[in-house]
């Protein structure tokens, strides 16, 4: 780390769940990253916890001056958290889910005045994997792409959003894959994508054994935005 | 090796496929079995092949002792073998898929008078591996269990046979397997048996990469089954 | 669970190690066991917490009746536990690690009186494991056998005492299994048993993502060793 | 395959060996090469094979025009071969092991003249692998490096060079891999390259089931080569 360089202030939008608890417990590991400002939907018990100032959401317009925000809220409060990123020229990191196409198209808007990061999976590992993934696949032509996912009992939706993520990647190079998922114990996200040619095979994994990643994941975006030119990046930009 | 014990004389039968070449060549690698009689379906092009007598499946009745045969052949020419080893007090271990209800039915009266393996897979790792998974399944009640199997492009059926064999004997122990299927590349055989709780996963895991194995697994039973009492036994019974 | 059987009354011996404590977190969420004490080395600072009284050492003798103890402390303690079990007819299950041989003699003369178990860990999947990896080894005769282990950066011993005891098992079998170890990231703990012979080959793998299993573990063991009759019992002979 | 490009025309060096037979089994199969000239140490017993003349090696300077010559042979007969291609302006592939210095210099300077490919392992999916690794490693800064390497019991060296030029792009990309090796059955080849940090990991694996494979290779990299400008070049860069 560059002595020189002050921290990046961050604002974490949506602090009370899960993700929001995650950042700022583990940001308070980094001494690249401030948290100036904690927002959550309803008025918070405590104005300041360990240092870090809460706010309502009400209250946004009064936050203090921030470098890059990082959201993990609802469809309901994405708005104006992009709107008000946009209109102090600061970054966002969102993982929001759920958005609609119009906030969509006002995420591609907002690109052209502030640095932007829209994703569903924060992990660096998923990142890089996907990066190896198109690289396989362009230089495999002809080999059979396989991709198997596996995650806890409780989860719905199959294949996972990061198995159909890798996927597209792999048809980037050319590949046209196909799915089988596991539902099993309490597996936090497990991805193989197998390349097959007679005679040998590749194989790339990719398992999370700790949620603390997609945090990480986060933090690390946020840290790295913050000094970009407005555009939209995606996570392995960013690597 | 017990030196007093001559060579178990063992008959193939059905010697033209690629099972019958691949056991009379390995066979050759043995001291404790010598083939005596090698049959196929028409006449043979040679009366002796490296010191092997050949005969046409017209010419069973006049082959001379053996102790057991060993048959891949097809099922219009199962009778003949069934009912020679029957007459002649011979054990039998057979691979021949596609057999008749008529035809099961004919195995389970002879099993009252001869030895008998019906099996359609006679790899020694997989008849191990199937007695581990009904062990485990048993000793881990209410764990997750997944079976996912690969095969090469050309293997048409899914679940493989083996990955049900293999499912039955988990549902033996007490487990509700789910099955997944891969086809890629030229892959003999790949069999994963899962089982998952909170926090830990057991993977029971064989992999073939030469079909060699199915008729050294096959050698193997017909030397065991030789010195068997009566009864029908399954490949995990003679390990 | 028979409902007419009360629960079993469960003694906690060296409750303010990580250990210790996952064992009262996860012992609330069971009915079939009720902890009657927690006993600690110094006084404790609560006498009672979530309604399970807590004791000093030097209590001991005191503590209200108990079926069983669960014992993860240090070698200075064990004596007293012992002791105490051993004076109350109780049954005794412990991981305590770094006993002397004096403290192994004691247990071993104890079990002429109660059942007893100690054991270096606590997963039920490795117990099973290591049942498979004996019966692998015994019905695989000649196979090459090599074990890996997989584990974080901190952990210093290498191989793992639970690759050592997964060798054992296999030497049991018959097999002699070689060794490597892999130390990388937070990993929990992974074991591959692999037997391999020509064309095929078998994968017995445990892997741990939570260390809450080893207290369920003994949690489990103390349950059914409290019926048990005197002696010296295996986490797998309580599966 | 572009209708209006003439086949390759191959010389085989070392025709006799393995490899040199599975590249003449091979190369029958592509209709974008043709091997023109078949050469062995000594005379060969046929003149012409299937169509394709044989030569000694003494008599090199005689062979019909060729565009690539496939060297597979011993280093005392590889000064010949490298000769004859850099005086006839061919370019050359060559796995031909144990070079001396002087050798390696030879290659060095031929490459101003001619097109090279000097490697180790010929499987396209190795060389696929080896970049992925670099690209991994560069983008984990910080991540531990673990290779893994199984081959067949036979193998005396150990990690496998395969292993050491996975583990020299590892160190390319800025990782400080380790390694450990298994020696068991009739494994061809598998190659295991872990990174690892806290909560999550990636495995990029390469499975070699066939030796056809690595003739494969050296037929893919000969038909790339040919087209090629002179200098020496990696398997990778002919993907």
């Amino acid at each position: 780390m560059n002595e020189s360089n002050p921290p990046v202030r961050v604002l974490i939008h949506g602090v009370t769940g899960r993700m929001g608890q995650a950042l700022l417990r583990l940001a308070a590991e980094r001494d690249d990253i401030v948290v100036v400002a904690a927002v959550s939907r309803s008025q918070p018990s405590q104005r300041v916890v360990d240092g870090v100032p809460h706010f309502a959401a009400a209250e946004l317009p009064g936050v203090p001056p921030f470098d890059v925000a990082i959201d993990f809220s609802l469809p309901q409060g994405f708005d104006a958290i992009l709107d008000l990123c946009a209109h102090r020229g600061a970054a966002l990191v969102s993982g929001t889910t759920g958005l609609e196409d119009a906030q969509r198209h006002a995420l591609d808007s907002a690109a052209g005045r502030i640095a932007l990061l829209w994703a569903a999976n924060f992990s660096l590992g998923v990142a890089v994997l996907s990066e190896l993934v198109e690289r396989a696949a362009a230089a495999l032509p002809g080999w059979d792409c396989d991709i198997v996912e596996s995650h806890h009992v409780h989860k719905k939706d199959a294949p996972s959003g990061t198995a159909l993520a890798l996927g597209a990647s792999a048809e980037q190079g050319g590949a046209q894959p196909r799915y089988a998922s596991l539902r099993a114990g309490d597996i936090v996200g497990e991805h193989l994508v197998q390349f097959a040619a007679p005679g040998e095979r590749i194989e790339l994994v990719h398992r999370a054994t700790n949620r603390d990643i997609f945090a990480r994941g986060a933090l690390h975006a946020a840290a790295r935005l913050a000094a970009k030119a407005p555009g939209q990046y995606r996570l392995r930009d960013l690597l």
